[in-house]
């Protein structure tokens, strides 16, 4: 390729370029110049995840994030017991690779609770459960707000001032919050909220996509690619880095359009549009 | 029908009966034992506003709101004045089907435009030409608040506080707000922001649809019958009566699947489902 070298602190999100297995993320990401990635749980159990260390270690490559953990508003013991079990694995696997977080998606409401207050407290009641095994394992959890249109049936956390009202119950150095400007661009308190994040230390992930509309059917796949879309991504990340932030800046745009084109391609307008947008 | 009269709060908006033209509006909510209805522009502008009212008020039917004003956020000069020059028609026409409240949805980001701030400033330019039309036609504008997930195209007043915010630069008698439970179910604010509206006495409309997944394409036609969705739409009219609120509570679903079917029959889920689940 012909392009520079991507940006220091730019970090591809595994999800970004779905089509890629590990090993050709691995190797465009290097012939890339990229630094450090965010991985799925799916994709590097399939791969193995001492293999998947391995590789991405071997190649030099920082692990920015582990999506996801979460999944903790059950109101049923056994699907409560299910989710800290299954947390525990995502908390050694992130500990194997070496992740920078392990990011949490809380959950939505259970089949016909109505009741969000208390939704949100049981997140902090697995959380109590589970921080002591990732502060064991060397693990940083992030807890990440998501847009409200997935409050129903993926995340009660809202808002950035709602992960950190959950955050701020345990130790700065083991729970933190994840900013995805595509989840949180609208809210007016976003400037607010990132400043009392990074004041504690507590930004442990900035993410970046951009929103696109129309949303499409489910509206979970939808995300703009950088600069098509209408949040101000430089701003966003000005602030991450106002509020104390150094780490990685991670892509993570889910959308079928990039997943059907040439991985190298895609990334190499993602590396672009990262430059001419996020800066 | 063999289904006891509607309760004596319930109102009918026009648009959960897309398939109704305004005189079967009119005779199924009086077969219904309705009294009242929302309306919009649209259909009523079709059949005649002057008529429309006649035949509203012929059949003793209270018109709770009239939906809608606003698109406020035009930055050139032209998209200004066309948004003005509509709205002060829209006064009239609220004016003339004597409306309670004429619902004000304020506009998304325009094209390219990418300042949320600036954007939600200019709405207030706009009200404040507009407000003095208003009172001068007796006709009660009703800031609503949308669903974040609209933010970019359709408004970016995404929370009933920043509703709120607006409407306080004005008298109370002229400007306040609308609470539908769609767009403000997942706001942990909401319950401080409607006492704060009531208290100022600006709960000017409260609306109702649940909230259902998976959203369609779009999201604008993803509204759920009452209790088929994660709402508590009791707790959201106690919260509203709480605040002082005593007026009518507009049944507002959009949803094809509703408009395919026989409107009585819909009318007359929609009414057993308010007196299930709204109360």
């Amino acid at each position: 390729m012909s392009r520079q070298p991507a940006p220091e602190r730019f970090s591809l999100n595994q999800e970004t370029v779905h089509q890629w297995s590990l090993p050709e993320l691995v190797a465009g990401c290097t012939a890339a110049g990229v630094g450090a990635v965010g991985l799925w749980r799916e994709p590097v159990r399939r791969f193995g995840v001492r293999a998947a260390a391995k590789l991405v270690a071997g190649a030099g490559l920082r692990v920015s994030s582990l999506c996801r953990g979460g999944f903790f508003t059950a109101a049923d013991p056994t699907g409560r017991a299910a989710a800290l079990e299954d947390n525990r694995r995502a908390v050694e696997e992130a500990a194997e690779l070496g992740a920078d977080t392990l990011v949490l998606v809380s959950g939505g409401l259970p089949e016909g609770d109505r009741d969000l207050v208390r939704a949100r407290e049981r997140i902090v009641g697995v959380l109590e459960e589970l921080v002591p095994w990732a502060a064991a394992h060397g693990v940083r959890l992030g807890i990440e707000p998501l847009h409200p249109m997935f409050a129903a049936d993926r995340c009660v956390v809202s808002t950035l001032g709602q992960a950190l009202d959950i955050a701020e119950r345990f130790p700065a150095e083991h729970v933190g919050i994840v900013a995805d400007s595509y989840h949180l661009w609208w809210d007016e308190r976003l400037a607010v909220d990132l400043m009392r994040a990074g004041a504690a230390g507590r930004i442990v992930s900035v993410q970046v996509a951009d929103w696109v509309t129309p949303l499409p059917e489910g509206v979970l796949l939808g995300r703009g690619q950088l600069g098509d879309g209408c949040v101000d991504l430089r701003a966003f990340r000005e602030l991450a880095d106002a509020a104390g932030y150094r780490g990685p800046v991670e892509v993570e745009i889910f959308h079928p359009g990039l997943w059907a084109r040439d991985g190298a391609e895609v990334l190499g307008e993602v590396i672009d549009r990262f430059r001419a947008h996020v800066g």
